[in-house]
């Protein structure tokens, strides 16, 4: 299926890593849509993932970034532009790690120096790709970035623990810096509050199969997959969306506006 | 225990149908803390009730309202402010039915003649007791008006049906009367955003066990009681809350802000 | 510019008056991309406005509802099953009313028979169209509902006076009756907050020049026109956004997460 | 004017530079209401302001604390145990400063290292603060902490630049710990988002003079002032608000849900 929503347009997707990520899905979904696509995704991920074989199904070259270097992500911009010959369209920005949970360290007994990486990496990343589109002036009127974030920003999920935190930041950051690259160039820039994925990165967090469950019962719709948010991503990429900015967009088949569900009560009674 | 916090202060209470009642306790509390009440509840609910005994109690005068009705609801304003001496500083609008749950009428199939009504006693109500005391110049200087709601208005809560909406319309007409009051009398207008509570109005509600065993694991502290709630009515009608208007306050022991907790995890995995 | 995003898809536009109205300029778009279309509008408003040069353009049937009746509706929605041959896909809501501001009446001073017209006509008549789609299962799996709202549901627009009340409740329709939606059908459920648009309708309200120079100065994209908002609707009723629903999606150029601007702290210090 | 609200309470109050200060109000207030009270603030902040005269006139210790260093925050937590003899009841978090304004860095223009600092002092801080707390089981049950925001956490306000950032991470730390400290021990944590005040600190805003007075026209009852400030403060503190917790309350006078006034509109129309 196309629609050729994209044709034309090219981007910089983050954070594909194995063919489940949705920022892989994404990509595909872009290049069906006749977009040109950059991959990108940390040194260390690239090691670990398959972005290669993506890259070569889209005929998109792979520039590793390491998203907390101002260096890596001006290296970043400047081959982009080099590729695409000039400005470019569009950045989706899939990027989030939390130490602190890797290394087993629960909320209230985080250590603040890998808090504060993990919020260089989830958050002050966005700010960093933002700055520099901005330095080099990389992002065509109306363009568009979207970042992927989720509503433990707005509401406690214990298991998410410092990610909470950081999802808070980078919707901040959407918001502070949306306002400055509208005004600038009517870029616009916001993040899609995503139901809970089973991705590679997903599954690592604790917990993860019980609160799926209770998110797919908890959403009218059930939880959005990742093809679903490929989707929602091209449309918010496309001309159809131009005055949509600094806004956080609630992906997850109605769990954000459901207070509970019958299917959740008759589990409480047992 | 009393602060003389509502030393001197003058009030109408709505509601107060039974001891459990939270505008029962709530009105104990205020005379408690050195206020003078008047009372007032619906002809119809006032011979269900026993609305009497607290009267005694708290030498308050009880006078009949129908809030559907602006004679009904002109006479208790001109009453109390006959009974106060002169114009009045709180009110607690405690009021709320919906005819199509009584009807066992379902949210997809209401009948829109009961909607109006339950439109109308559960939140033009308080549009029409504000209305009542502007055209009567009813309220003092800095005086406070808090009309309680629930989260259904927020979220969807299936089984709280047509309500939902009623309240949504209630939080806003407290915003956009509350808009005129401060800026002609620096009056205050609130909604608290109260836990489920069993009170015999909630009772009633269909599911009401499972959903309120729901609320209690869902919230942090627990539900809020009506003790509590009591409690924090005082604070918003006494002088330390005096430029908090317009606002929705959660009293919920964290429920809103709470995404899932290892209590309801746990529940989902059996 | 056509994506065929619609291809194949079906569906009413309730609220095309003249070739301003944003319901107009969103029947033209979804036709452009491949849907075929039911017009409606109230019986005065038909006679009042030009719907029928539209009609022709985009060959669709005009079939008259006054949306206060439920005779009306079940006639639109049976009438639009027969053209179709079967059931459809999105429905545009762009319905509302003010009979207080029509008269004159103050917020503080409006007439409750006249509220609750205001009250049936923009936000109970969603809940109508809803459930007598319901009852004929007039709409199909993923289908897509649309009603258009504006922010002083959230916040107090001192001239919008009650139709913010009726926005609320609009958008609390849209929650609650979303939620049954998706559950039974997959058919999904939003809001439009659009920016203020300079159409036939909006221009009759009281201090709308002012107010939208407010507007245009507070969006750092500026304010979203018709064109643009028809471009957004069509991306809501196409498939790229299935799992968006129950939500209140604001289209607005960034107004309602700005604070103040830089133009309008200017102008303050004149 | 006193209600003994606090009396036999104890707790620790950051950041009372001057008389101006909020927190420096607060601490007398606090005092007034019956409260046992050790003051605190970065070194180089005592060294600036004046809070030994407070530290007299409420028989206060001051303890210095930079919040970035864990040594320093166990240091008062231990110090204000050992004079109090024992755990206590309440915190106020007063504490922002952003390292890039003072530099006079652009938003778009931000050192991320001065980024990082700004986010430790502003925002984490407070999670120090409450795992100190934690550790040392400094809290009784129903403690309360409040720390102050700013609605630049929602909405973008261009001149406080990175400190809208560090206030999102401020507040979604509020909700993050607050839910495990409502489970371990029953402490609420909140934030009030205050209306700009004319502190010492606030008056280093650039623009802040057109801003306030852009806040006091879009605020139905005007700019909450320091004074008022402390009063909801102590409200927070007292057992009247012991089911509000993980919540963001605005005391703005309304700000937060007015969408405009007719005062700003006619200085539109200028």
């Amino acid at each position: 299926m196309s629609y050729n929503l994209l044709k034309g347009k090219k981007g910089i997707i983050f954070g594909a890593l194995d063919e489940r990520s949705i920022a892989w899905i994404t990509a595909l979904r872009c290049h069906e849509e006749g977009a040109q696509i950059v991959l990108t995704n940390a040194p260390v991920a690239m090691r670990m993932g398959e972005i290669n074989k993506l890259a070569e199904k889209i005929s998109a070259p792979v520039i590793p970034c390491d998203v907390t270097s101002n260096e890596d992500m001006q290296n970043l911009i400047a081959k982009s532009m080099e590729h695409f010959g000039g400005s470019f369209d569009f950045v989706l920005h899939s990027v989030g790690m939390s130490l602190n949970m890797r290394k087993g360290k629960s909320y209230t007994e985080i250590d603040y120096g890998f808090n504060q990486k993990t919020l260089d990496i989830s958050a002050t990343s966005l700010h960093r790709l933002l700055a520099t589109c901005w330095k080099n002036d990389a992002l065509n009127e109306w363009g568009s970035v979207v970042a992927l974030t989720y509503i433990a920003a707005q509401r406690v999920f214990p298991d998410y623990s410092e990610m909470a935190d950081a999802k808070a930041l980078l919707e901040s950051i959407t918001r502070s810096f949306g306002y400055h690259y509208a005004l600038k160039k009517k870029v616009r820039v916001n993040t899609i509050s995503q139901s809970p994925t089973r991705t590679t990165a997903g599954s690592g967090v604790k917990g993860f199969d019980g609160f799926i469950s209770y998110a797919e019962k908890m959403s009218p719709l059930g939880n959005a997959d990742a093809e679903a948010c490929a989707n929602y991503v091209a449309s918010l990429f496309s001309d159809l969306t131009k005055y949509v900015t600094m806004q956080n967009l609630f992906h997850d088949g109605g769990f954000s506006t459901t207070g509970v569900t019958q299917s959740v009560i008759e589990q409480m009674e047992k």
